[in-house]
Order: C-alpha cells, then sequence, then structure tokens
C-alpha cells in the first residue's frame, strides 16, 4: 500500500522522476543515491524528522526509486511515499551513532541488489546530510564504483513550479503576509521579544483559512538595534526598545513549501541614514522586480537592484536572492540559482526565489525583502502584497 | 569587544577549552576543526542560525579559539563568542554555494594562519555540518595534513554538566512540563491538529517564570492511530479522532539546553494490549532510573528496562536512550553515549539522558519517557515530574 494523503498527483512524481532521470542520463550516471530531504520529499512524497540519522533515495535508470533508511523510519516511509513497500528498506539500530558500523555499509548492500555495483553513482557530496564519513564508507566498501559529485543536481530540477506547488506557495504567502501583519501590531516598547515570537509561531501553525501552517525550515529571526548588524541572531527574553529598527525574517509554510518574507520595524524616528537606505532599497526592489523576467538572467535582477543601491551611495555585493520552493532545515533556499553579479541562469516562467537584498549596515539592519514568481511575460509577481517600506511606530 | 551577554562565566568556557585540549593531547592532534554547531556553542557562545552555510571553529594548543564562517556572520560572531574579534575571521560571499569555489579553501589558508598547516588535524568527519565535499577539498588544498576523525571527540566532553547546564536544563524540563500539560487539556476529538500545535509552540516560546523558550533542535512529533506506528512523524491539519493514540514528543528548550520529554493521550478506551504495554513500561521505567546510578553501565539501564518488557512479552532492543543537553537542528541528541545492549559506558553523576523506550507496535505507538539526571549516589533524577502513565480521555 503506497501512501494515501500524498500531497501531489501521481502524475506529478512520474514527471519530477522523469526529469531526474533526464538529467542522470546527460549526467552518464548509473544511479543516483539523494541525501536532501528536500529532494527526497520531492520525488517520493517522504516526510519525517529523521534526517538526523543516514537515509537516503537510490534512483536507477528503472523502476521505482527506492527510500532507505533507518529501520524505525521505514514505518514513515509506508505513510508518507507513493512507492511500493518492497522499495522501502531499513537498516538495523545498531548502525546508529555506532563506532563500529556505520549505515553506509548497509546502504552499499542495497546498492548492490538494485544493480549499481559499478559504474559512475552520483551522491550530494556538498549537502549536510551527506558527511564526510559516508562518503568515506561507500569508497571503502564498494571499490568497483566511480563516486560523482551530484551536488544539487536533483535541485536544479526543482527550479521550474509546477501549478499545484505555485499554488502551495500561495498558501504559504498567505500565512507569511499574516505573520508580517501580526508582528507590526503586536512589537512595542517593553515588549518581551520571545512573548511576540511565540504569538508569532501561533499564527505561523495556525494557518489561514484553507492552509495549516507547516514547521519553516528557518526559525524567525528577529535582532534589533545593533544585534541586527548581524543576519541570522534568533531572539531572547529581552523587551524591544525605542530607538532601535529590528528586521523580521520569516516564513509561512505550507506542505514544506516556503514564502520567505522581511519586512522592518522602528521603534521611534528613524535616523536619516536609514531612511535615505530605504528609498534607495524601494527604487532597487522596483528595478529587480522589473528585471526579473523570463528570459533576462539570474544576475539582470541583482544588477538592476545594485545600481539602485549604487546611486544612493550603498554598495552592495554578493547575494541578494536565492531560489526558493521545498526545503527542510536547516536552510530554505534550495541552494541552486543565487541572485549576483556572475550567475547568468536564464529565468524561466515557473521558477521561484527570495529577492533578498538584506542591507546589514555599521550600526543598524534593514530588511524589506520579497518572494517573488516568474511569469510568461512581464515583471515578476510578488507572493506577498504589503507596503514595501520601512514601518515606523513614534 | 567580546559579547557582554554570555550564557556562562569566562571560567567555565575556560575549564570547556581545557577539557578539549587535554582530550586533543590524548588524540595527539595539533589542532581541531569543529562544525558541529552545539560544540561551537558550547566552546565559544557562538549562537546563531547560520550552519546552513560552511563555518565552524579552530582549536589549537595554544591561545583563544577561532571562529571562522561567513563574512556577514562574523557581526553575529561579535555578538556572541568570548572571544577578542581578531579571532573571529570570516570568508567573502562568493564561496557561497559557489560552482567554482569552496569555502574550506579559505579555511584552509587559516589553518597555515595558526600555525597548522601539517601534522594531524581532527575534523568531525560523521557531522551534518561537515560534508564529503569539505574533506575533499580540505585534503586537496592542505597535502601535508594528517586528517583524523575527531567526531564525537568534543561531544564527549560535553557529558557530564556543570551546575549552571543543569540549571539551564531544570527551565528547559519546566517548560516542558508545561506544554505536556497544555497538550493533556487541549487535545480533543475534532480538535485540528496544527491547532493544537500551534498553541503548543505558544507555551515553548512564552516558557516559564524566569525562563524564555528558546526554539527547540526538534520540532514536535505527535503521529495518532496508525501514524503513531511510525517514530518521526510530525503534523497536518486533520482532526484527532476518538480511538486513537497520540503520542507527543517534544522538548522545552532554554538557551539551546533541552528537556526532551514524551507521554501519550488515547481518546475513547484504549485497547488491552496497549494498557498491558504501558503497565509493562511503567515497570521498565522504574527498573531502568532505578539502575540510572553512577557507577553503572549505559546497558545496566537499558537491561533493566528490556528484562521488565520481555516480562510481559514484549521484545524490544536497540537505544532507549541518549545523552543530551545542548543542541542545534537536526537533533537534540548529544550523539555520544546510548542507552543500548552494548553501550558500556560508566555513568559519572552529572550526566543527563533522554531515557526513551518507545515502542512503535503494528497498530499504535507509545511514548512514555523521561529525561533524567545522574546522581552523586541513589538513582536517577528526573528532570520533569509529571504521572508516568498513558492519558487517556474517554
Amino acid at each position: 500500500m503506497a501512501a494515501t494523503d500524498l500531497p501531489f498527483t501521481r502524475d506529478e512524481y512520474e514527471a519530477r522522476l522523469a526529469k531526474v532521470r533526464a538529467a542522470m542520463e546527460k549526467a552518464e550516471l548509473k544511479a543516483l543515491f539523494i541525501t536532501d530531504p528536500s529532494n527526497q520529499a520531492w520525488l517520493t512524497g517522504y516526510d519525517g524528522w529523521s534526517f538526523y540519522v543516514h537515509q537516503g533515495v537510490i534512483v536507477t535508470m528503472h523502476g521505482e526509486p527506492v527510500w532507505w533508511g533507518r529501520r524505525m523510519d521505514t514505518f514513515g516511509a509506508l505513510r508518507t511515499v507513493w512507492m511500493q513497500p518492497e522499495n522501502i528498506r531499513g537498516y538495523d539500530d545498531s548502525y546508529v551513532q555506532s563506532k563500529t558500523s556505520h549505515p553506509m555499509q548497509d546502504l552499499g548492500r542495497i546498492l548492490v541488489d538494485v544493480g549499481a555495483s559499478d559504474g559512475r553513482i552520483g551522491v550530494e557530496m556538498d549537502n549536510y546530510y551527506f558527511s564526510a564519513r559516508a562518503m568515506h564508507t561507500l569508497h571503502a566498501s564498494m571499490p568497483k564504483v566511480q563516486w560523482v559529485d551530484a551536488t544539487g543536481a536533483v535541485n536544479r530540477e526543482r527550479a521550474v513550479k509546477s501549478a499545484a506547488e505555485i499554488g502551495f506557495m500561495r498558501k504559504a504567502a498567505a500565512i507569511s503576509e499574516k505573520m508580517i501583519d501580526g508582528l507590526l501590531e503586536r512589537v512595542e516598547p517593553g515588549v518581551p521579544k520571545n512573548e511576540v515570537v511565540a504569538e508569532l509561531y501561533r499564527d505561523a501553525i495556525r494557518g489561514v483559512e484553507g492552509a495549516w501552517g507547516d514547521y519553516p525550515a528557518i526559525v524567525p529571526m528577529l535582532p534589533s538595534g545593533i544585534d541586527a548588524t548581524a543576519p541570522h541572531l534568533t531572539w531572547d527574553g529581552r523587551p524591544f526598545k525605542t530607538g532601535e529598527a529590528t528586521f523580521f525574517e520569516i516564513s509561512g509554510c505550507y506542505r514544506r513549501y516556503h514564502a520567505p518574507f522581511c519586512r522592518t520595524l522602528f521603534l521611534g524616528t528613524p535616523p536619516d541614514d536609514m531612511l535615505r537606505a530605504e528609498a534607495a532599497l524601494q527604487e532597487g526592489l522596483e528595478a529587480g522586480i522589473d528585471a526579473a523576467r523570463a528570459g533576462n538572467r539570474a544576475c539582470d535582477v541583482a544588477n538592476a537592484l545594485y545600481g539602485a543601491l549604487k546611486k544612493a551611495g550603498i554598495t552592495k555585493d554578493g547575494r541578494c536572492g536565492y531560489a526558493i520552493g521545498l526545503s527542510y532545515p536547516p536552510d530554505w533556499g534550495e541552494r541552486t540559482i543565487s541572485l549576483r553579479e556572475n550567475d547568468e541562469t536564464v529565468l524561466e516562467a515557473g521558477m521561484t526565489f527570495h529577492f533578498m537584498p538584506g542591507l546589514w549596515q555599521e550600526n543598524w539592519g534593514l530588511e524589506i525583502t520579497e518572494p517573488i514568481l516568474i511569469r510568461e511575460s512581464g515583471p515578476a509577481e510578488t507572493f506577498c502584497n504589503r507596503p514595501r517600506k520601512l514601518f515606523v511606530k513614534p
């Protein structure tokens, strides 16, 4: 019995598998072993918080993919994947965090079973869930295999979203809007930050009409004042203070699909340099969204933004956005296309990005961002619809 | 300027560093590069959701540790670590998710700077945050180094908790109790699961008097009925149903310290086999907690539990617990000592475990667990204090 509550139709999973096999053929891969939880979910439906142990999906050129993991998690696979039970394989608990054995020894045997005992096999060498020891163990136990780095191979096939996926992201975006609305309403001087985050989580998980909230792949980040010069601090129990800006980097999540969205709130009167940056950022976002069209390149979006910022004397380079969609911790990005000067990927309709020009200056941080969808024609659509400004409570 | 709001005293950080250096000396390591975010936080105070890019801490036998990461995250390091700014090093954004360069090329240069260009250097080869590609890149760029697998080396030094750490875990446990109390009160037939999770998160982050809630390293898991035959499913928007058991696996978190805690609730009248399992589990937990004494071994706890279960005709083997404390996603375990038949680690006062004998049977799942503290003498103390039973709402 395959799982009955799959997020997508069987046809959609078949189409995804066909895309991956075409990529494998191009890369001359006999088999692919993927460990990225988002790739596993996208291809098979697998969904569970079990990626803290070794697990993955084996794809060959024929038959169904094979989900492989800790034996106790095969029961979760039975509940969530579309493949038949014989294509769900488990390893013994004695392999878990053992000093004397490694799960990849078991995987080696499964690979032999599916006819992948030699030749070129792709593995995601730069993924959180494929450790140096995993590679070493496979190397040692399967000497006839030529291991090929397939980092991002499946992620890239996820870049253009289906109509159903875009529907999920619209639901996530509606949750993101609700989260930001709640923040802007509740944040006041003297309110402890964790109290506000508690309500934020409540909003995120309650969701909106027609969309229950799933857990986002990144927790809320909302540093204030000088802490906001750093992009990735979370929260504590101290109160919000007058005279400080706080940026809110959050995402709603619906069935693992994300719509990251950021706004900034100043309590008091913002300094002039922040207001000038706001104006430049507004112009830059407008220019970037206008450049985010099918046929243009990822770098065109970045350059449009950086041009507008430069006119205001703000130098920014590096990434100002990344592909988004289905994700598991620790990242809600797809880790493929970046909006930056040297990424010449041609944009296609159905691609989705977090256009994220964070400004972390010497004394403050400012984030005004948009999750966007590349359309068949015209500028990108923003998934969220909220004033694109620095919010101020005097 | 070192960070001003460190969770622990400078003396405590010095003591930790000394323990790590003693372990390095024993392993004849010239340097150690650690990527596990919990090891980074334990040694330096570093705290931020930036572990989705390559980063880590370098320890040599002299001077302060060096925190190394993406340049934008050095600002977060300035806000959170105890070392001087010159010991915070950043790499350029162009290394991030690049097809043409890898951050470990930059790390190689830093290692040379700190005098670690050859000899034995430890790296955490089986950690989420040290990929196969990271190892490969270091191998290629530093041919004179002998890379040694130091997975768990720092984690093991964390096993015995300080009084301050135990204090943090008591706060986390108070939050765990509040979370379970709220679940038992709110879960009713017909209530959508995500609505209950929304309130659960609110409780977790609001915390309790004197303890704001931090994000747990694992999200709540609360499968019902047949889904509870799988240990690691999360939630959706469907309602709770009469005739089903739901187990709740949750943890409060205070400044990254955890106290994982599980209880199970049956809506309706539980089947006889579940009630028999409950009785066996109660006896097994009692026996296990009694065996969890300084001087006994980890396996003694497992064997005491399994003996009691066996008398009731329930065969369970494998792990029934693991070391806990400071953690970051994707795992709230320390990944060192396991409560299982072949782990002969001698228990010491100050060690902390999640004693977690989950029963995932053919038609249902039952989790009644305790976070425990090994004492100087006598049986372990349970951090939480709630009835150790299957809860039932008729």
